[in-house]
């Protein structure tokens, strides 16, 4: 159990360094162009799933996003009582992954997110196919190809949802700890995490009789 | 049965959020550097293409394209008693895709296109080569590969052909629903249907010679 | 034979209007950054080797390239009969898709480039190892990763050589029938084809010794 | 022995023609925009990476890194005896590979790096998340993943490390040699190099813990 523990928070610290970081650098480079830097931070954010999905998988699964937890779990494919560890050390990982990267980009380590950009019914409407859209992928591919359909999966979803896709608790969490490119503003969390859940619930409900085996 | 249209009728709705959505947000951020919105909106389709075929092809095989259907039709693949519940649920699950598109990006969600340059002979011969091409690599890939190369191939050719290649007749009508980067004014999408079934036509000619096996 | 000789007409062509084709819309829509246009131009073609590779591989054993057809028949690893008609249908089918492509973005079909930059020793020994790179690539994979491997190296080598590694003969003197981004003059390409042959000689030396089965 | 030699030296040259050539290019095609010079460096690095892993792998183990060669004798998993060797042909090849892109770049060969940006806290600290983060994906993935995995990992943290992710001392070595885009000043390769071997001290005694079967 500990050691599925460290695996979770391990792999969303790294999912965090990805997005964070590559926010980052892509926003310092591309001079103003924004759509170069979401094309590197899609293209990071992708590389590094793939990366930990594949590593980690064997280990805890590879959940790294609390809706995720929740969606096995009301499937009984998840153990009840292990929900709130997998689920604290997430958005925790989360959270280091942030500061970390802050310490690589020379930025003070404690932030808030300040973007107002991040609230809405377009914005919310697009987390909620955003999750559904991750949920569905995870039901419908075989085990083997996870960790390649997740990551392409949130490749272009951050092109083709208004919000770029955050469509993770823990990630929405953890992103409200910096102000930078990839931020989002503690008071418009909420909003996206209950939007998440509100997909969860509707995945569990449509998914499993989509991909039903004949 | 009712499991096969409603596995064509998503895919084909998440195929065009995929086209339509990465459309609008390539255009909206690459402050008017056509190329960075194309490159966008290209990976994103193919990231998509390759999770809607990886997902449901098990189900439906995945056509989501009324020139895939009769193709297969054709050459006594697929039942002829399924074809137009099939064309019909891509037709519709690709409007529908279109409208949760406008939805989440903040747009009124019943649009027609005005583009202009979806017409005349240059773009009339980029579908059928893009048609060809793709009935081309239907034709001759592994079914286990179809996902990866189907996607690849489409990713490539929304750059080597004059029309993006929409290649697609069901995708041709559902663009035909919006005024945005993907649109195609409604009294230019027929011209580029009859292309599309023009060269599926050819295509059932040529090539099962050319992949015959020896 | 004839199916095997269609095979490597078929897929020189295709490989073509993926060279030629992205290059004009890479040019025409990135505004004067040829970074982009090169980015496009490199994507589309390395997206067309996968798809052609994979499969016209089994038909043909895809060469699509004179200097691949020498390289194997040296070795006895193909008939030296075949050699000239598989060079002569390579060579026919680049010129072929050259021409298709200006048909698809409605420019004149027949063009001689115009190009003054493709000449000179860096050019030179860019091609050199652009294409001793690419036998080393086809000597080292084991079969079934041929596709992805030889499309992977050329869309990085479109950016590690100076030439934008054309590294094939038939491919050098179609590109010399077309004025646009990816085109070489008719006087410039013999020295590329030299430096092809030269790097195809070179590589019969080395590279079998250096992949030997210990 | 002398083929692994030949292998680590050859591939390790090729790695920094990839890096330093795609450098130079973007550099100059990308008329000032960064992020599109460091996506085109990025993308040729991870497509190289993933070359000469699949094929030299067999061979040698693909290493081309004294840090890896380290970590994998620190775990017995390499013979002592073969630590100098390997890491003097990666350094030599690396430092050949530099010098013969700048023949292709028509460039003086001999040239010593003036950057000034690559010290301080922010990069050295990005160099150990960098290294740590390569070496957890050797320890995690599986063997026949290794080739995608560690590409992929290397595209992706070129942009979510400040450093752009050296995370290897002959790569770092090797890069002093060059004044172009890639190049790191000789006076701040030692503290990278330092920072690279204290990563691969810490993950020797983590991530054996962290992967442990069960």
């Amino acid at each position: 159990m500990l050691q599925k523990l460290a695996a979770e928070f391990t792999g969303t610290a790294m999912l965090l360094i990805a997005v964070v970081g590559s926010g980052i650098m892509g926003d310092t480079l591309a001079g103003g162009n924004t759509a170069i830097a979401l094309l590197a931070n899609a293209v990071a954010t992708g590389c590094m799933l793939y990366v930990i999905i594949s590593t980690l998988g064997p280990i805890s699964g590879a959940h790294f996003n609390p809706a995720v937890t929740l969606f096995f779990a009301l499937q009984q494919q998840f153990p009840k009582a292990q929900i709130l560890p997998y689920i604290s050390v997430q958005i925790a990982g989360g959270i280091l992954g942030v500061w970390l990267t802050h310490v690589m980009f020379d930025l003070s380590i404690l932030q808030l997110s300040t973007t107002t950009h991040r609230t809405g019914y377009a914005q919310w409407s697009s987390e909620i196919l955003a999750t559904l859209g991750l949920l569905f992928v995870i039901t419908g591919c075989k085990p083997a190809t996870a960790p390649a359909l997740v990551s392409i999966y949130i490749t272009g979803a951050y092109w083709f949802t208004a919000s770029t896709s955050f469509a993770n608790p823990a990630v929405t969490i953890a992103r409200s700890f910096t102000d930078t490119f990839a931020g989002i503003q503690p008071t418009h969390a909420p909003a996206f995490v209950a939007m998440q859940l509100f997909a969860m619930a509707l995945a569990t409900l449509t998914l499993p009789r989509l991909f039903a085996k004949p």
